[in-house]
């Protein structure tokens, strides 16, 4: 186990009907509040109109920023930091799944400073400052509610990046299962399938004597795994629901991963295919995450195995891990499909063309290499996308 | 699920020589600090000489106060509280295990009131404010060092009785696994029979849809049951005793009972027999549990057998429950063999003589009942004293 240091700030805010405690929770820290989020189901669900009750209610004022995408795009967020400069907006509330919540952080960052806030993703240098953030979450999948990261994409050259930061933690994120009853079923599959890539990103690691924290994955895994597809079958079972969704948090709210290395590069490849194609990042990751394990089981087949007989119920092979690790790949594909999702880019519309061009992107043009389970450079990326075909 | 609103505030600093840190940790909280611990071993092992000397190059002034006792007791508190008041100090820093953090908590609390702490042990009110508090842990065991708990023992009527507050979450926990493998086994022995109680406490519960929850005890309860006697065996094997330390503080820092309602009646017995015989939590655990077991197993059998397979790896027999069940309470005699704990009182040299005293004490004279997952009345307790006899 590797030293470490955690402490997670954000305040869970769990339970039917809590996005009632919005205005209340974000008073204290700003009376003036930009008020963030997607499209039209907030506002169809009435959900919209019971945060501004709320806000309202808190003698809170708020100025409305709607119309974050998936792969949320730089251009809003440069909007959204103008308007709290503009209007004095001293709080950032997300109504929504990973993309609002992201979109937010980067808005709380750049509303701070004068630069442009599309500097930090590029890498130079880290934030010093930012607004406080809110969250009311509908999605369970990107885990964003209770993170340190943001994701952006940069629609001038199709650029996907992350910032990772302290201050950029929510504090506070209201969880209320309920509201995921409306999720179309193909935004649920991609949020199990974007959880269960968090939790295999930290599984597969070099560090060794992490016994506890592989237990706590695992089981943690196994819930996405029974739970995730039972949402597809049953979309108003809210206690379903909140067993994801609670999932989802803890799976990517940095506790998981104290005193280990996680490895991460199917994440970065992903972005690239996100990226470039605009597809789902949950549908992405299906495609990713079993050629990314056929093209690394060989330098860990017993990581691969503890991992297919303790999450996938696969009978143990002591002679053969390796075989044993594959068939838990097999057991992962079954759990994409059981959610309606593809697992070969082909399902997602993309072809072989551009192959080439995503290696180079996720390798800084070949200059670097991505994952710490095994560092894999430009040609491995390629061969990984070429397994994924 | 039940609803829950959850933040737990103790920055955790893990790892070899961590506690080279406690000076630069406090001194943002205060310039002068009660160093607060026990024996003789922290001397010993020179563990306090660097405490000291962190301290020092951190320009932290400290005032000394050793000599915490196992079931630690009121006199020692009021000591330190006066001790804190007269000399203007601002921060209490525990070295040691459970019992030094708890009167560590318990002078937070009454340095800064003009009353008796005492009051509070005694449920008159909570405490409106309490001295930050830092942790240098050295026992894993209690999991005070992130919890809201404090347990003290007033000599006078040997009543044993607990706060709870967030006032009291320590502000730092440093958890160096090195420092354990200087524990005597016995020490060993009940730390990790305290974990696991901390860990079935909250597992055995009668709210339903808790099946996340589950998995994540199931997961730490599988760690400690492989992990505790195995640091009996090889005392000197950091990376074991590091996998018991992390599991300690996750076993009771609140995030395993969030949405369920634990049950708690063996520890409430327990304190009974400890603040009477002052017999070691971890030992008196060991006796009350299989007893607390076989005394309400017939009210939830498929509870129970769910712990025993997944757990203790019991052949699951479904037409039997009960039988599934009661093969995993004989697995959790022979986890507390191993840790060369007994499982009855005679192990502990308690008689029969004073059941009725204790089952009236931990009822309240017989006022109220222990337990959430089973209410059980005086002589409910009178039974299961009697089926660990």
């Amino acid at each position: 186990m590797e030293s470490f240091e955690f402490l997670n700030p954000t305040k869970i805010i769990f339970g039917r009907g809590a996005e009632a405690k919005a205005g209340a929770e974000a008073a204290p820290y700003s009376k003036k509040v930009l008020l963030h989020y997607g499209g039209s189901s907030a506002k169809a669900s009435g959900l919209l109109d019971r945060i501004r009750s709320s806000l309202k209610a808190a003698g809170v004022e708020y100025v409305e920023l709607g119309g974050v995408k998936p792969n949320p795009r730089i251009s809003l967020v440069r909007d959204g930091a103008r308007l709290c400069k503009e209007k004095g907006l001293g709080f950032v509330l997300a109504v929504g799944g990973g993309s609002v919540i992201d979109s937010a952080k980067a808005i709380a960052m750049g509303a701070v400073i004068d630069g442009d806030v599309w500097d930090f993703y590029l890498g130079s240098g880290g934030p010093k400052a930012a607004l406080p953030v809110g969250v009311v979450l509908t999605i369970p999948a990107a885990g964003s509610e209770a993170s340190t990261g943001s994701v952006i994409t940069n629609e001038e050259g199709l650029l996907k990046r992350a910032v990772n930061s302290d201050l950029i933690y929510p504090r506070f994120s209201i969880l209320n299962p309920e509201l995921c009853r409306t999720l179309p079923p193909f935004q649920a599959a991609c949020g199990a399938s974007d959880i269960m890539a968090h939790l295999m990103e930290r599984y597969f690691t070099k560090v060794s004597n992490v016994d506890f924290t592989d237990r706590l994955l695992e089981a943690t895994m196994k819930t996405i795994a029974l739970k995730g597809p039972l949402a597809l079958e049953r979309p108003d079972d809210v206690d379903n629901w909140a067993e994801i969704m609670w999932a989802g948090t803890i799976a990517h709210n940095n506790l998981l991963n104290q005193g280990r290395i996680g490895d991460w590069a199917s994440h970065d490849i992903e972005h690239e295919l996100s990226g470039i194609y605009d597809v789902a990042h949950g549908a992405g990751l299906a495609a990713i995450f079993p050629a990314w394990m056929r093209h690394t089981i060989k330098s860990d087949p017993e990581r691969f195995a503890q991992w297919a007989v303790r999450v996938w119920n696969v009978d143990p092979d002591f002679r053969d891990a390796e075989a044993t690790g594959r068939e838990g790949i097999k057991r992962l594909e079954a759990f994409y499909r059981a959610l309606g999702l593809g697992t070969k880019l082909g399902d997602l519309g993309i072809g072989g063309e551009r192959l080439d061009e995503m290696a180079s992107k996720a390798t800084g043009g070949g200059k670097r290499t991505v994952g710490n389970f095994v560092k894999i450079d430009k040609d491995g990326v390629r061969a990984i996308l070429e397994l994924a075909r």
